[in-house]
């Protein structure tokens, strides 16, 4: 379903070339300061305009509909819509007859028996990405200790200097994926449940709803299992605190008091001119990610707060 | 909490050294073969006696208590418990004041303020996916159209031939990760949900509550984060049907027909004799896990089944 | 949490005075026809302007938002809004001063600290069942074998001809309570779960989020207590199918093929001006109940659908 | 599905005539005192011996499995398990050819396509509210400023000495119906939600999972209907706190601090004599019910503490 978590409970609605992008929060904490321009900063980082990304243009001025009152959340479901406001539905008229590879339009299309909006992919599109970051602030507001910092590690195979690599790419019509790396910091230790609610599943279930995402991994991650347990363990000291961060901040799916540290693999965008396909494109979206990347994070640990 | 689905709801319970390990499954169609030898083969895929893992003998006879009338099932709620008949506590004297390296001994006691059961891990160990797989086998026969084929690809870093370096980590007191690669064959297109509750995003939450973890990637996964977007789409054919499968059989979060790949990539075991750390030890737990991934895999589907 | 169902899903918000009042539907079958005054017939049943009920003219122009593409559903969660056109919240001021008795102000305040929008009661006001019977008119298309049928059977004691009670009540400035029945022809034999979630419970659990509702009663209910089984019983004839309905059309929490039949008591509405409570009020709110009650009933068996 | 709750949640399992009736609590507060004998007291309440109530022997032998080490609760997943001690099947034989009256034998054939099991009601059995009755042992312990008080207060329509017509209608091989009424002290303000999960929700809810429920009323309850807001509002004193109890002690779905006050209607037993049904009957099952409505409520507040 299209709803994410128990105590801080998201709804997301809306389709690229509809009206408007939204999400409801349940389980807000009451008297957060919140106003409308409280979401610009965030959704700017999402926003298009560095190179390698779309020329679609998105103000995204952010309406709250509900759950603020006199400047500070009511504790009632807040309800954030994001309007569309530069929509050109015409390059995507045929979609449902040539549907695009790698993207959804093809599984849409047979899930919902032909009935989804195909147009710039619906209610599949990453447009709703904004309606996880404008999310993700509210989250962020509720966890005053934490820090999140994610940042673009790698794009195309390259560690650093990517931009020409980019601009070649896009001068092909082509596109590179990439990886970003997000570290939270002040995570509190004990978070987290035994078993299915494990820290990493709920951020990995999380991440995973981000389009694009072909990986995660916690620490040292892939390379763990290329480690023997003399190297990849990390040491208790004497005062009763981890002391290392091979895990990335957790132990038997609770957090352990580190940072919490993961890396997300994004894959190269699917529309690309070179095979034809419409629409305006971004060369390497995953500039767009580590926001988003972050939001995923928050609205986890928004959730885990007592 | 340790509850997972929605339309197959799977309950866990159960400690290292307790009475036993359980799991109570609702949402299972009524009418399908099961005793309590059905789970012997799955099982005996997990217990230990390959090269490489632990000592502990684990005959685990399942008792069938409820769900089950004249040899099928009813579709009330199937409770499964698996005895822990070899349950030696002594070695783990002394955990609460010294917590092992890479284990819940020091999360379990911060999330549960002291109180959580200490001895061989307690809730949190590797024990309890002995429940998990034998949940699975009976998703499984809830899916009988698909084969569940996962296998370790790499052990300590080797693709090949991994048995002398196992050896070698087991004569120096230490131990070795892996990965394990799943492929789920069967898959009708059309399952999974656009935003949260993509497939990736279920498997990957599954996949997480496996012991030992660290990293999930789909497809071409990491490597995905280095090609080019016409190097890594997966062309349509004329007859509408995915042809390739770099995105590891799913598009926007939904199964595209292909068969669903993934590769789990698992820490080498953290207890190990090197370290002073008491109990049996696996040198290399991984050759235990792919009937494990295999059964992250089976639950969620059968709870995406209509 | 503002959250119900699991395969039929819905988020409310909004409040009294807010600008609008929106629902979000997850889990709507695909390729139903919805139009925008698709909800004008259900809404205008729940709308005052008959003899007892209040002078807030309600238009309730509702605008579909998500979810739906050339005039059909998508799948895709639906979102609705209906705005709140005629809000005047100047008779509110001081309400957190002074909480008005039977409303939700008070407990409100002690829930968020303070926080909550009191104006007209904020997220608790009665005009949320709007989004209700708005998502039940979703709800009732995806269940084209089922009529719901409730009627108002008692007001203020009276089981017929309540009108000069009524006008009796507003002219001293104070109000009463009724009775509603609700009849769902067509539910198929074999919903519900055996436990948590038998039918009954369900219903409860959905009417008892409309405002004002004091108790429930299926079949014979309350009466019931006072019969002796052999009066109570409903006889299975030789075509296995129950003949009678006391039971009110569940056994054991399982349909049983007869009518679901079940009453629901309304109180007298709090605010009256006879204690110098400050709004616009009914004299008698149950007049416009039934179509929510209906609402309620049919979002639960929306769920229920295979 | 047969789980309940979401901070505090139960998932139910057992047959009548299976070896076990089953519940695993997770959410539990660790550091509780439990031991087998703690559930002694509750399961003794329910059980048959008083006048009109069955002569199935239950002792009830309680085993914990998991989530208690030394004496307390861990914070694990808690399973307890009650053996079926005294099972006699055969006079339920040919139970699935004929069908009994009132009982879920016919609507359980149809929702399981015939594959439950008969015996003894299977798991629709009342017997399944021993362990519900087990479970709020714990949810009590989780409440110590909270009483439960629930009593019968009335038995095929006499509100005292209700004696000889249980035993009439014994003799008569027939069955009396009934209603008992629960208060619940020490409930704190502002607990419940706003709109679907109101603490009348989630309490009928729980409540209609008991066999036998016929209606739920709070505070007034069905009266309320007749009465006029002046006579049914509750006035807040100049101390800010309520003063009557008509509501029940909630107020817009919240705790107002008052009393929870309700009052359940059980219909009378299904299987009679006098119809020729076999198997072992109460008269008059009511009078074993005030502890099983003492544990719905119970289960619901230890899911709304924080």
């Amino acid at each position: 379903m299209n709803t994410f978590g128990n105590n801080f409970r998201l709804s997301i609605y809306g389709e690229s070339h509809g009206p408007v992008t939204g999400i409801v929060l349940d389980g807000v904490r009451p008297g957060l300061e919140l106003r409308e321009d409280s979401f610009t900063e965030d959704l700017g980082r999402r926003r298009p305009g560095a190179e390698g990304t779309t020329a679609r243009v998105e103000p995204d001025p952010v309406k709250i509909l509900s759950g603020v009152y006199r400047g500070r959340t009511t504790g009632a479901p807040l309800c954030i819509e994001i309007p569309n406001l530069d929509v050109c539905s015409a390059p995507y008229e045929g979609i449902s007859q040539h549907p695009r590879p790698g993207h959804a339009d093809l599984t849409a299309a047979l899930k919902f028996g032909g009935f989804n909006d195909p147009r710039g992919g619906g209610h599949f599109s990453g447009r709703l990405s904004a309606a996880l970051v404008a999310a993700a602030v509210v989250a962020k507001k509720m966890l005053p200790g934490y820090a999140f910092e994610a940042k673009v590690v790698e794009v195309g195979g390259l560690k650093e200097n990517w931009g020409p690599a980019i601009e070649a790419a896009r001068s092909e019509g082509d596109s590179l994926g990439g990886i970003v790396e997000c570290r939270v910091k002040g995570v509190p230790a004990g978070l987290g449940e035994p078993f299915w609610d494990s820290v990493e599943s709920l951020v990995a279930h999380a991440v995973f709803a981000i389009p694009g995402v072909r990986g995660i991994e916690f620490g040292d991650g892939f390379a763990a299992a290329a480690k023997k347990g003399s190297e990849h363990n990390d040491i208790i000291g004497p005062d009763g605190r981890v002391q290392s961060n091979h895990a990335g901040g957790i132990n038997g799916g609770i957090s352990n008091g580190q940072d919490l540290l993961f890396r997300v693999a994004f894959k190269p965008a699917s529309s690309i001119a070179k095979a034809g396909i419409p629409g305006r494109h971004d060369a390497c979206f995953v500039l767009r990610t580590p926001v988003i990347v972050e939001a995923a994070a928050a609205i986890v640990f928004a959730g885990l707060q007592k």
